[in-house]
């Protein structure tokens, strides 16, 4: 059941491994299947090295376990409710990659610094208000995730895929689990020159509007011209 | 004679390697065995790719040697110091891992700026004062312990399980040898990111009590929920 | 037709990924043969561990595709302008190298800070003017080529064989698409010390002309004596 | 001729390599033969993944070329200078590590903030002056070793085998090539965790000369213990 996407999911967690964007267990990648209803998600603690498509747990979208034996990732419910609540979603990618991390902890949304920055994200990186006592005490995961939608109130996902919970580190989504990986993996690359830069010119003042806009619309949308075909951003 | 031991510990010192803590000879991890009162710990000086676990010498806690023709680390006395006074742990690791020892360096405590630090570190992650003259002069190597000790008065050392000595480096510990690795790891990218934190947000204030006991709970104690068992942190 | 070139042009390009200058699809190199005006460049959006030499992509100076099934780089123009342009040169590359891009987006020339730099490059590298709203709406990727040679005017490339765009990221090039990519390594290099060298002093006013002129004219021009023959900088 | 010395001089320069403080053909190695007064150096600007100990290059102290067809690297009489005038060294390092290069185009010593650095350097690591425009358009190599012989009066080598050139880059020293190899990475990482150390706390007074005695003197000298057996710092 769902072995397409249990390799995927796989995959796209590895991706992470590969790009050193995870320690030891850290991280953790889904995916969903979404004639289902179903979420293929990371165990939790399994070693990266022994992991294998079987491993993974499929839930429904209310985290209900569905198949397998180990207990998926503890951030399950952040994964689900970015589903439920992100319809155009195929992918979700949390991570403590460093210099991302560094930003949440910050508490600084990243600028839109440069073109590398505008050719995936459309304005800057969000990041969440910090979560009160109240959320953290309750139902702190799927609270996670209802900070994340207040701040997204108004944009577009899938055109903004990242988005740094404070004091926390950065989740990242995409079209599908591999989309999301590869969204997690520009973030860190963006995340460590927009630290550069700012240390460079405190003051900067990022791109223009006009620019965020043609690099943005240059790799996504109808008249994309990037790339060999009019898949996004490969 | 402690054969299992030996392994751990070398093991322990490669894991170290791995992670690119380490350059040269420096650092070093130890292991106790708690019932015989017996210390395995890394030679002095000696190549990590040439190590093997006989080459692992044994000591009793007050450091006489009753294994081993190699030199054990210079820094012996310290780790037999903590194991006299931390009845909880089994493991110690010594590193100038950077970031780290760049903090040490600083003279600063790393401040729990996120999540990350919190899974791990119940508090920020402590500086010990400078070693007065005299204690440099005198049984040095044994003064560094006491320093660690008086900085931990009312700690838990198992809830944070690391402190930086004030101009030299971080030591690490827990349970076992590797965990102890472990911690010194997880360490390092703490202080990488929060040293990029610092940089961007001077006035940074960290996470909140109510946060970090979340994180920290949520992997340690009687309600960890984090992994596929009850084991800490894995 | 043009397989030398086109091996060459292929080499560049993964020197760049074996560097780790560029992350997935990113960044692109090109070279050109003066004696038929034609361009071999880079497929656009391809992966780098796929790319074979006859995916390569062969058009005239103007862009009129003459070979190849893929469509080149989208930074095609940019190329295509700085080749008939600047005569003396016969590669050109592009990346997102972290900190060259930094420098780029902080809207900073990256001054000649030290004899490294002062091999290379003969004066700082300079950073162009932010492009208009007219001329990003306009041909974008043409106009990154004007932008550039406006800073040039007065200029000789070969002597300062590289240029960060602003807000964009940088540009190099050379007598050949493998002297382009050696800029671009070495341009990163100089790009991360030229950052350290900035946070750790301001005010720091880089080297003098003299000692500018003395470690560039070491490694070229006819008084060159650095290496085994009278070749360029190798 | 003196084959187990170029050997061991090839040795050193490819360690160079191996710990990433080398890009392409930069920096180089030499080793002396005291009895006979001849100094094996690297060849100039060939790739170190071809060279072979044949390919070194053997001169006298004045830099007559007794054998290898190659060319000396061109900073071979900076090293020859050392070597005449630093009697105890029997190696000499030259490289552009990023990290030590940014000091030294900062034109700032490395003060001691750590045991790290008192394990290896017996002081700060000091910065020259800069070299005045007659000594750069004189014997400009040369001149560069007098620089650093000014800036050690009164200074032992062998307690601080590492200079930073100001504007220019490190050299290191030893009593082998191996010594100053090993030096040459130890500078490295000193310089990383300084550059963290002081953007964390400009203030930072470093290490008391107690500590700096204590660390030092525990690796060096006839009453080191660090180790298995009197050889300095192996």
């Amino acid at each position: 059941m769902l072995e397409k996407l249990k390799v995927d999911v796989l995959e796209a967690n590895l991706e992470l491994v590969r790009r050193g964007l995870v320690l030891y267990t850290f991280g953790n990648a889904s995916g969903i299947d979404r004639e289902q209803g179903l979420v293929v998600i990371k165990p939790s603690g399994v070693p990266y090295e022994q992991m294998k498509p079987e491993h993974m747990v499929v839930t429904d979208l209310q985290g209900t376990q569905v198949e397998g034996s180990l207990r998926p990732s503890s951030d399950l419910h952040t994964h689900l409710l970015l589903y439920r609540e992100f319809p155009s979603i195929g992918g979700v990618v949390h991570t403590h990659s460093e210099y991302a991390t560094a930003w949440a902890q910050a508490g600084r949304s990243i600028p839109a610094y440069g073109t590398t920055h505008a050719d995936y994200f459309y304005g800057p990186v969000p990041v969440t208000e910090e979560l009160t006592a109240e959320e953290i005490n309750g139902d702190y995961v799927l609270n996670t995730g209802h900070a994340i939608l207040r701040r997204f109130e108004g944009l577009d996902p899938l055109a903004i895929p990242a988005v740094l919970v404070a004091g926390h580190a950065p989740f990242t989504w995409g079209r599908t689990a591999a989309d999301a990986a590869y969204h997690a993996v520009v973030l860190e690359s963006v995340a460590k020159m927009a630290f550069v830069t700012a240390t460079l010119n405190a003051e900067g003042a990022g791109v223009s509007q006009c620019l965020l806009d043609r690099h943005y619309f240059r790799k996504h949308g109808a008249k994309a011209t990037y790339g060999q075909s009019s898949e996004p951003h490969k």
